[in-house]
């Protein structure tokens, strides 16, 4: 699946296991091919890159790595580029394995997660859906808000969760508690730290990317009734704290390079230290959310990236802007990515306006909200064919 | 300073070093001294406790001995007592310093980070403060609401930190950028996990002590301005994730067992899930926050734990309610610890009704948030004579 996302324009980081490769440590991918990128150390094959990057193949996670100096990031994606040029088939025994064969970890501990509301439709639109109201907070368009996430939650894409209970409004608007009746995603990407800043520490603008190691996909799976009851007034909690899918992958900046593009203009001014004096601060990313039911998939979505009123330039500049730091394998996402069409929204939410419209499945079921069984997938592809793959996950009966 | 609080009912578990001690590792105190747990087990006085307790004495952190069965943490604290029983003085050169030459250090490594909001007073006077009305949210009576904070804030007690920059609004209206003009503090205590439980598990409320390894005080410093503008509708992020402190030593339930009593009654009948049959659900412990500036000392907040409607056996389990984990080393704090007096408000923004009117210190000096050299010591004492000892932290000037 997805193979063409990973030509060797790619160069993905991940961590994976197999039955041949029973340590969790740093592979790569080239189409439907993992490789191991500790195996390529100890066969000599990367002997350009320095011992710190080497030693940090063998971890079992890529926090060492993403740590690590860009330089050294680059050099690792120029080396196995090198590397590439011959056939797979000539590297040693070892190195490699089917896609299929592979179990695929998080790719990152992760020990803070932010996630922004970067979009300016989605905002829109779910104030509709749940307040009757199309507006913008106070401080959408000042800076990018947010909130906390709980780490305890991050799942790798093709772990399924068990449907989550909580206290919620039924149809009457009496409080009662049970599994969630209005169980939704969220279409998100999401930033991993590389470079570390200390408590007390801020980023300019102009130095932001150099603590993006990579991004991958996100689904922020929502229990709306839960969520809606809990927010007033210090937002989301159990809500959304059961589960928060991420794809394998970590894409780097410099396999995304050529699909960068100029993003949204600003509508206010903002404050001197959000301003990023270079215009290309976004990428042209196509997103798409499928549901999966039986066997048979329907698109539910399509937007992109660029869609966003905030970039993740912003995103690391504000959240460090109070002195907050940033540890490696942080986690900064930017929230549900809608775009203005009605076949852009990125969440049931939003699509079904508050659970007042259902949408039909391909196999002529509907919809309102996400039913057991069912499972939602989310990709994404830049302008110049690099892929981030999937991010899959399925929803599993509540335990009663 | 605090050394009453220190007794052999209490044997406090925390994480020191010293110049004669240099690498961290788990320690205890009695009055004003400090005891190297990893020393006594080297110098096998912790014979009859198994090796995993021991081995975890050496550890930088306490997770590993906090995720150990409470039988484990019962059984150390009966050898430490029995091993006071003779004077410190005959323990082997090593294993004691002087308070005053150990430096004290986070207790735990921890990957998540709730602030609850248990105290309908302050949540009632902060209403009253912001929106000239009194009520409680929506969910308030039903289940503990809260918000995740962000981890790499959390800092030992004594660490001072930069007054945080921000957005908000000045006193025309106008939305601005600069260092906070409304610092505040927060009383809290907060407990530390340490049984762990799974994605998808939930916990009883008959087991939710059992997950608790002790408990800490907790300065949640806040910057009114910056929260305020950003909190609607996702929480506080930057108004908060600039520093929290934490006191290094974490207070066990055994200690604090004879200080137990009922909680608040309920207001409304809760969910099942939240029904806790076991009357005595909350401590008596005295909290007191004292400004300190100049040297000169002046209290400010005098309340108890015992007024808070929501008790740490409801976090545990309305945390756990929806399948969200619980990693060791994870903290649940209670929000501001207010009571119903003018003299038991647990932050300024009560005290000074939203900066409406200011204070005078013991000094002459008059306050209406936390100004740039001001330390903030808060302390608590059960009522068998168990205390917390303090949590300070001092402000610092913004870097301009």
């Amino acid at each position: 699946m997805f193979a063409s996302h990973f030509s060797a324009h790619n160069i993905p980081f991940g961590i994976a296991s197999s039955e041949g490769h029973p340590r969790r440590s740093a592979a790569t991918r080239l189409e439907n091919t993992v490789i191991y990128l500790d195996e390529l150390a100890k066969h000599d094959l990367l002997s350009s890159l320095p011992k710190e990057a080497l030693d940090a193949f063998s971890h079992v996670d890529l926090n060492g790595f993403a740590a690590l100096p860009k330089s050294i990031h680059q050099q690792t994606r120029a080396a196995l580029q090198s590397l590439f040029k011959e056939p797979l088939a000539s590297l040693p025994a070892g190195c490699t394995d089917k896609l299929n064969n592979v179990t695929m970890h998080l790719p990152v501990s992760s020990r803070d997660f932010t996630d922004f509301s970067c979009s300016k439709d989605h905002v829109l639109n779910a104030g509709e859906a749940i307040q009757k109201k199309r507006y913008l907070p106070p401080g959408f368009l000042h800076f990018p808000i947010g909130y906390s996430g709980r780490t305890c939650s991050l799942i790798v894409s093709g772990t399924s969760f068990v449907r989550p209970k909580g206290q919620f409004r039924d149809a009457q608007g009496s409080i009662v508690y049970g599994p969630t009746k209005q169980l939704d995603y969220e279409l998100e990407l999401a930033c991993i730290i590389g470079k570390p800043t200390k408590l007390g520490e801020t980023v300019a603008s102009k130095h932001a990317d150099d603590h993006i190691f990579g991004y991958v996909l996100m689904n922020d799976w929502s229990a709306r009734d839960i969520q809606g009851l809990e927010m007033p007034p210090l937002g989301p909690l159990n809500g959304k704290s059961f589960a928060t899918s991420l794809s394998p992958w970590i894409i780097t900046l410099d396999a995304l390079q050529a699909s960068a593009v100029e993003g949204q203009p600003r509508e206010l001014q903002v404050a001197s230290y959000l301003m990023d004096s270079n215009p290309i601060n976004s990428y042209d990313i196509a997103l798409q959310a499928d549901l999966i039911t039986g066997g048979k998939s329907t698109i539910i979505c399509k937007s992109n990236l660029n869609a966003m009123y905030w970039t993740f330039r912003d995103l690391v500049v504000h959240q460090s802007s109070n002195g907050c730091c940033l540890n490696t394998g942080d986690i900064l996402a930017t929230g549900t990515i809608s775009g203005s069409t009605d076949d852009s929204h990125g969440c049931l939410l939003e699509l079904t306006n508050g659970g007042q419209y259902s949408f039909e499945l391909s196999d002529g079921q509907s919809r309102i909200y996400i039913e057991d069984g069912d499972e939602i997938q989310i990709s994404a592809l830049a302008s110049d064919g690099v892929g981030f793959g999937e991010c899959t996950g399925k929803v599993l009966p509540a335990d009663l």
